[in-house]
């Protein structure tokens, strides 16, 4: 691995943080949170100087030998995954500085859980939190949801043509393209149209009746499909008209971007007939009308029903994790349903995440075509999507992604019985990881927590939030040693 | 589909199921069991004559048109399949008949798990059966162990070429190799082998102490990895020495079968490098120890608790589903370990169910390929396995089956939710009924049956069985309307 361009990356990361971390500074300033803004100062500028001195290294590192300064696909999945452990190392330090999760494992737990966009979490009394550690906490989910990497694209003049593998080894989905040719202008419409759906949904929380401060925090944790609430309840004791755009955002930040960009562009043929959101948006509105019909006999009207029913399918399927009810209490065929949901997961090009509904449709395609050159074998067919054949390298990183998503999933569920806890707690909790929801049913349902588990199993969690979050790949290869050899 | 071969090759198995089932009828007469015996006999004259029906009409056929006589692949698989659920069908009856079992639904599950040698039962009383039923029951094992279609291409003079797409069909494993150049002596060979064992076995546990009835169908349900005890307590009141060798038979039944023709043909250095075969014994080694160190605490000595994990481990992965001790009462780890072994399953070519050893390691050479292309993008390299480079078409079909298998898994799972049961037991119910296991955890685990599901629920079981049996496809290519087409 070409370990000086690796370094420069992170460096840039290292100040991008830096920046980010004075807006909570900011909002404990605003609201005299004096030693909680204090932290976030002292460790912006720790990250500043954490930069600099990378930047430093990799300078004296070219002035002794020749380097490339070309960031391929082995650099940029690497450098995404060492970037994104260093980017919650940091951000985890605010909370213990400043004594609002004193053990730095559980404040490392909870800030990958945010970066990721999981929004599980190991505080049993969020509310006992400062506003400037609330805000950090959903401002992570915001950070993280349409990546990092991709806004440092957008800011920062890249390398060329490599900075795609950045993009690669950080968005969502089995193939990732590029709206426009730049790469650089890709990631600068992804961040607007971003940062536009974050406006929106802030204006409309407010006038539906949110404080700012809310508003703010509960769009973060929305638009970056996160989940992270700021009360206990999370979003139980909100209207149902509030419970209504929640739904209605989550569900909306599912979508493949590539839609809203064809929205933009006035290309309406095209925005619609992606197959990916179609298939998406029939999942959520049968999976609604199935659980509202279940879930029915337990509220008091068959509005409340279908509130809760649509709440919870759009917050599972994309992945949130947000919840107005305690589903681990509805009948087992609800429950199993978003247990589905929650491998399915959204669209690609999304900020959610869960395998991804485009890779369940190769998946079933290559079913079917494996079964039809069965039945004819001297048939040739390629599998489509969009009325386009999809290439043999996408089918083939879908199939190892299945495999590799498998083992994972199986091995972390073996690692984390050591803490002895019950099968159903065990298997939804790195399911829930794994695809970066948050909570899932047992002793990890919507009204607990991680707290109780052990250190060893919080690791094992937080690899599977950064896995799922970046897709697998980035986070194997750098356990393969061979990856840091030199070049 | 070309339906006249089908018919043909369906014939032959409803006379051959007629000849097995005057095996009980025997038995019966032996225990002076008169009812139960003319059951049999009834049913056998009645497979008879459906099987001489079924040959007519395809003689009609083939007098009014020219047919062709090849069984294609796509024949292969669908005669496999309907043949299956046709050997069931008929091979419940005799339960019903006799009274043994009411409700013909509930016969046919139990005869489904039989003959797919999965061992999970609707009864909570096994020792009120009749012998006669009793060694039907385990000799559907048997039957089913090795293969009902293998066994015909063993006796009769199939259509020369072309049977090798029945074994493909039925045998286990992503490749099936002839193990001699022509497919009918190769079946020869395999069933030879699979009558050695199954009288070595049948010795062995008389001599250290079991009737000649209960040694019999116990040794049924271990080389045919099947799972059916004659006692309701399973293995638990056997002498250890007798559990001691069960454990060794069904580790031995689970084996790849291409290890003892190497050996009876003193090829003794193949014989003792097959990659597989090695995965296989570590994979129990390991889990042996990791287990019994867990569950120490629960047993009097170090030696009792070596026996019930050796004995659990080998039971599980090779698919058997025989106990000696309640295991969902151990602890979560000890449970997980068996849970990751139920998908684990046993060597290819071997009699035992799950996803195969061999497909494990293809799939974790995949993703080790892949990674490593990520870091040498100009390496091209072939995955191998003994040293032989493994073919496109079997690591394609490999990521097909998992795909299909992670499908059938989690739509299994949402349809047995309907019963509203716990997520454990929906779960484990269903990976123990796709990988044939028998118990799964909680309200299925070994000392509980599968009574008390719904019909429904016991046809998507019956069903998961058999397409858990037959490696998917042919289960799924029966269900595509295109098959059913004329050719």
């Amino acid at each position: 691995m070409n370990l000086y361009i690796v370094m420069v990356v992170i460096s840039w990361l290292a100040w991008l943080e830096s920046g980010f971390m004075l807006i909570p500074a900011a909002v404990g300033l605003f609201y005299k949170e004096w030693t909680d803004s204090i932290a976030f100062v002292i460790v912006a500028a720790g990250s500043l100087l954490f930069g600099l001195l990378l930047k430093i290294i990799a300078s004296i590192i070219a002035s002794k030998r020749k380097v490339k300064r070309e960031l391929y696909s082995r650099e940029g999945a690497a450098a995404v995954a060492i970037g994104w452990i260093v980017l919650s190392l940091i951000g985890a330090i605010p909370f213990t500085l400043s004594g609002a999760i004193p053990h730095y494992i559980d404040a490392l737990f909870e800030t990958v859980s945010g970066f990721t966009t999981t929004g599980g979490s190991i505080l049993s009394d969020v509310e006992a939190l400062s506003h400037t550690c609330l805000f950090w906490r959903s401002f992570t989910h915001w950070i993280g949801g349409m990546g990092v990497f991709v806004f440092i694209m957008a800011i920062f003049p890249l390398m060329g043509g490599y900075s795609m593998n950045l993009m690669r080894a950080e968005s969502t989905g089995p193939s990732v393209n590029k709206l426009v040719p730049k790469a650089q202008n890709t990631a600068k419409y992804l961040y607007g149209m971003y940062i536009g759906l974050t406006v929106i949904g802030f204006a409309v929380y407010m006038i539906l009746g949110m404080s700012a401060f809310d508003a703010a925090t509960t769009i973060f944790g929305t638009v970056g499909t996160g989940g992270f609430g700021i009360l206990n309840t999370s979003i139980t004791t909100y209207s149902p008209a509030l419970q209504w755009a929640i739904t209605i955002f989550m569900i909306l930040s599912g979508i493949n971007y590539t839609l809203y960009f064809c929205l933009l562009r006035r290309q309406f043929k095209d925005a619609f007939s992606i197959e990916e959101v179609k298939w998406y948006l029939a999942i959520i509105l049968i999976s609604t009308i199935m659980i509202a019909i279940n879930i029915r006999g337990m509220y008091a009207s068959t509005g409340d029903s279908i509130r809760h029913a649509a709440f919870q399918v759009g917050s599972i399927i994309t992945t949130t994790g947000f919840s107005t009810t305690d589903f681990d209490l509805w009948p087992s065929l609800s429950k199993t349903i978003l247990v589905l949901l929650m491998f399915c997961g959204a669209c690609s090009g999304s900020t959610g995440g869960g395998m991804k509904i485009s890779r369940l449709i190769i998946m079933l395609r290559t079913i079917r075509k494996e079964l039809s050159s069965m039945i004819h074998p001297n048939e040739i067919k390629k599998i489509q999507m969009d009325k386009k054949p999809i290439s043999h390298e996408t089918v083939r990183a879908t199939n190892v992604y299945l495999a590799s998503y498998f083992f994972i999933l199986l091995i972390s569920t073996l690692l984390v019985s050591i803490d002895n806890f019950d099968f159903t707690t065990n298997f939804t909790g790195v399911v829930a990881m794994l695809n970066n929801i948050g909570p899932g049913l047992g002793g990890v349902g919507p009204t607990c927590n991680f707290a109780d588990f052990s250190i060893f199993s919080k690791i094992v969690f937080m690899f599977d939030m950064l896995a799922g979050r970046l897709e697998l790949f980035p986070m194997l290869i750098i356990f393969k040693l061979s990856c840091w050899k030199k070049y």
